[in-house]
């Protein structure tokens, strides 16, 4: 029988120089369902399935404002997430309470990340099984970066994370070129025709399973910067989202619409 | 023979991603005995069956009060829920102290949740082995959360855990859409009723085996709400709802009755 | 060879949930001699048979005084019950010098309880190897609690512990319902005949082996409530209760008798 | 080949509820050379046979004064021995100091006891290796105890531990009943004739190899009461003792004779 | 099967003194993508192929400004590279603030020599697995430093490391003696020449994948020394040098040339 | 394959109530050259053979003085003799700011011994692997001491330890009797002649590979008592010595000689 | 297979009462280049081979100053080098910051031997994988030191450590009379033939090769001493000395020459 003498801890290399706690931890990212993130000029948005493994339950929230500027989406192992979720929002207060103003994103994700690669390079621990995509605004316009049980953290412009994922890549990848200049409800739309592409045989985007997260930047008539806070919708409010990329209206979508007003 | 390499600590993946330590934990909470929660527009209740695993003692308790708004259900190792009992009591004491006012619920659960995470990702600990279901009521109305070993929680409308809990959830989820304008007694029923598909062949609820826990709140004529607080029955104050899901009475208890005055 | 790779510490558990070290820990307790404590409305008795591994010691002391109002009973490792004994002690103390009264026994159960319970959770230290009754009264009345190595600990009517005390349990069974009613003696009777049934062929209750702890309270004929402290009794003030219930005087124990007076 | 998979550290448990470490530990105790304790009502004497590993050495200590009140007798791991004795001179110390008056020598017995304990419940120690006879006086007498590596500690009449210690203790056994009653010198007999008993075939008791340790009280004849400190007699001082229970005198000891002076 | 029994922790020798895990960090660095740097006497460049292992994410940075006269081109984990980075970031500001002056080159890699030296000592951690290349100028003018996860620092006239770095390197040696007169643009091309020849086979350096980091001192006419600070080009900033390097151009770029002013 | 699993740390008994390691660390002993010490009633020496492991190094020390009043040889470890010797200088240092007077050297070689006996019962240390012979002289007169890596640390007349020591052992037992009446120089032979029967074939006493080291008390002739510090001798220094107990002198030098004034 | 159970880490004797880890770490410092050491009565010169095992970088150091007085030479792991180096500069730094004066020679090297031998007694740690030569003038003269990773340290006349030193210690051995009288240049040549005599066959000693560090002392006419501080010589400052032993020159390096002014 195969077996592996370096995959026991996170403090040990293989032969190769990989860390496969490290890459095991990646797994249980895998075993959430899929979300995904758009950043375009304007806005950044976070697309996800919930899931309710029991019926009784509410649907699994998947989407949690952290800040008034930046939100994540997770998937993966909850309870690592909240641990994740409450630090980040930790971090955010308190540089809001010293500096008076928001964190950058990237300096956000850059903590967590740093924190995440402590539980990596120290034995007795394990590195966090979860994986986050943080969407948001700041001085330099929206972000949307992908967090990893590594404690990499990379900018994306689109990505997706969780069961089935490499479906909403492909789709992400091929409308590449189209998102820099998407407006909110067309990046939105974009999102949900990734979230499509990784569901399962019989399953749809439904107004209990589907929630939308948006935050983003517009400029007024009048030169100044607008900023629309980090908000998750859930239920009715992603109804007429969910319709609009219905599959009897698949292909209009990708098009610029009347309705997407901060386009 | 099959050797498990990695499910003897909770600081270890396997290559799937899964941590086995916390799933062996969840098996703890199947040994306990059963307890069933719901909550409507106005109650949450905890029903549940104490075992006397020796007739000389007596039965063991599942319902605990932690604070006037609120109380658990505990299923696994006693020992376990008392920790964290203690921890909730002190949490929900310090809060009124220091704010004045009843620790939200979900604030409450949250804490246990990140207690709990702490124990699956340090080695020389152990997931704690029970789960709990906690009812209670705050400003934003009832609510019904389960925790699991893991430090996951998530707010349920109607749960059951421990042994043969299934039959119990499967009665819950055929009649989940009734539990929200259940009054406060319907509601006790319907817990009960869950909790008999829980039975064994040849047990019967009993005044000595069975618990009942109700927090509510009502709206009083003039507009104001009234709080119920979380109190537990036993003995004979549960002998009223025993009898009224007594197998004859079968049927009726699905129906509003007049004696059902919070409803 | 069937070899179980979860058994080897208690913050192990085992797929079913289990934690093995615990439940060997508990066998610990089956090792030491019987101890028998039974509770009525008035009084706590606890009933022991001391062991002299070595002719040349005196007999192991199995009942210990912790407070004025409450002993103990001990089965299993005796260094360890030194241990819980000692810290039993100290609790009693400090609350008689904060608060100016008795701890109850709950609470000094629970202290234990929640002690032990820490043992079975991080790694390198090892479960109490020894299992007590604690008999006692207090505001509420007189009680028996049974501690395991677990942490659990539950209020008992009756109870007895150590090496084949299923047959005194046996007994106890089957007297359950007379103990709340009896008087001082007659509940030392009833566990000195709960004993005999677990001794082994050719071994007798005597005044060398036979230990009796007994604390109480009774009403005074002006209302007032008189508290008997908890004490211990060996050696010829055993003697009575010893031939009260030799074999020929069998029957004539469950009956109250004039000398009764605590009845 | 059998494996035991239970007896590498002192905080695992067998399935049966032994802990092997503390048992090996005892085994320790067996390999250090016999020593033997009796207690009167006036006196409490330890007798031993010293070693010499080596014909080079002085004789191997055996018997240690702790404090003016109290000895103790060693067999086992000497280096252990040390830490105890030491530990044993500081809180007598410790006591004297504080309350003007020696420490009762069961509360000294119940410190090491205590202090013994942690190492069998703490991974990464070791029990002590080490078994010992304490004797001494206090205001209650005088007491014998003995102490196990398990940190078990038990007041005895007579006692023998070490090597061949089986024969001594049968010894003592059969003449217990006149213990009680014996004087000073007497006992010494009945000490060393013990200590003959668990000799190797073609050793002798000598002046070089045998050390007497006694403490003791009498009444003065005014009534008030003289207590002898512990002391230990080497070389010449044991030479009559020795030469009182050479074989050809053999059945005289155990008669009361004139020279008991302290009878 | 071959079994390494000393390659699991940084703290065990192999029979022949080798330290394996070190070794296998090592491997890690080999993962990355390549990197080159390249010192003149008055200019130190780093050029490096950026990856992007997601098409959807901004390709992942290689070169990174540690302070205003020092920056660095990594290889490997990347988290791994964040630590050093943030904790030469702070030594830098550190040693600014306290004296008023940067850190000279060597001192700061020493620090992170020794920093990475202590993880292959302890239990308990690992070593990075991350290799750097540190460029920079200060009194002494350019510098180019080598560390390798043993907490190994070098200095160097032209290295390569990462992935099919070999091929990298054996460019640099055959033309080891032109650097040392090389100008600014000179040694650019260099560097990217070099870079090419570790390109897999249909890879071209373009604007997207391509970085060059800059730092160097260059004498005005007066006397007085010019610092360029380091900083780094991406995107069209290094589209000249690429064309200058294209396979049409070879050879031309090995001549000074009238564009490269700082020569 | 035998294999012992009691045997890889200090911390372990065996069933047979043997600790390995410790008994392991003593083999360490006999890797070092021997050493000899003798104990009269006016002087303590002791004398070793020094080992060259290399040509090109001066001979190894064995003898080291630790304060004035007393000296150590050493067989073994040399760093962990170096611990323990640094450690004597202290606490004799200290005792001598403290008490204005000289360590006694029981006391002494009581703290090594205590010392030692830590890292024999301390998981993640190890018994020290050196063995040390002490002499001194205090209040009592001289002393010679063995301290073994168990801690067990034990007065002797003559001693030796080390490779092959047995031989001499056997001479100082054969001269036992003689040694308490010699005088300085007649030991000093003593000990020489018994450092001779443990060498190995081919080697002799040289100037260069002898060490003596002599503490004493001498009587003046008005009754006061002259102290001769600690001191080790090399070199010509111990040319007379090694000359007197050369081959053809044998026999003479157990005769007390003209020479010997201390005697 | 053979299996060697002690030699996983350095707490652990084997049954011969070897510790083999530390043994391992030797085997390190043979990986390392060649360093000789030799000492006169009037200087201590260090000569070494650098390594460049890559052609990019400046060959390794292998000499180092420590303080004005004393210098290193190297061997094994550079990092762990580094580690010793920066310690050993700052207890020169702090000696003579309390004392006013220079460290004696020994007393540094205690210091590290010291420090180096609490790694091989705790777990957890490593031995140091690095020898040293130390070489250095104090008031008692010019001195060599060895130092070993088990902490052992010892004073040299000559010595050579590294890959194949053999064949230097071999010269060294030789020669070895010879030292004490050289002045400083003969002492570099003897220390560069010796060099010679452990390189591999097609190498030769080269500017770029070659490492020289020289301390010493001389004395003035007037009879006042005057200390050279340790410094390292490389380059064309070596050039001289190297070409005075080539091959065509041998023989005549032996005798003394007009050009060796510090003779």
């Amino acid at each position: 029988m195969f077996r592996n003498n370096y995959d026991n801890d996170s403090v040990t290399f293989s032969p190769q120089g990989r860390i496969f706690q490290v890459e095991y931890a990646a797994e249980a990212v895998k075993q959430g369902s899929v979300v995904v993130g758009i950043a375009s000029k304007t806005h950044a948005v976070l697309v996800a399935i919930k899931r309710n493994a029991e019926e009784l339950s509410s649907y699994q929230k998947k989407l949690f404002p952290i800040d008034e500027h930046v939100g994540i989406a997770i998937a993966g192992l909850t309870s690592d997430a909240r641990v994740l979720s409450n630090f980040m929002k930790q971090q955010c207060l308190g540089h809001r309470l010293t500096y008076g103003r928001n964190m950058p994103v990237r300096s956000l994700v850059d903590m967590i990340g740093s924190k995440a690669q402590v539980n990596t390079q120290h034995y007795g621990k394990r590195p966090y099984g979860v994986g986050l995509l943080v969407a948001g605004v700041d001085e330099s316009g929206p972000h949307l970066f992908e967090f990893q049980p590594s404690g990499m953290t990379e900018e994306m412009q689109a990505f997706a994370i969780g069961a089935r994922s490499q479906m909403a890549r492909t789709y992400l990848e091929k409308n590449l070129d189209a998102f820099a200049a998407c407006g909110r409800e067309e990046l939105v739309r974009h999102g949900l025709k990734a979230l499509k592409e990784s569901l399962v045989q019989d399953r749809e985007l439904t107004v209990e399973n589907t929630s939308v997260g948006i935050a983003g930047v517009s400029k007024a008539e009048d030169g100044s910067t607008k900023v629309e806070p980090f908000k998750v919708f859930d239920g009715q409010d992603v109804n007429a989202w969910i319709e609009s990329v219905a599959d009897n209206k698949e292909g209009g979508a990708a098009e610029g619409e009347g309705m997407d007003v901060d386009g």
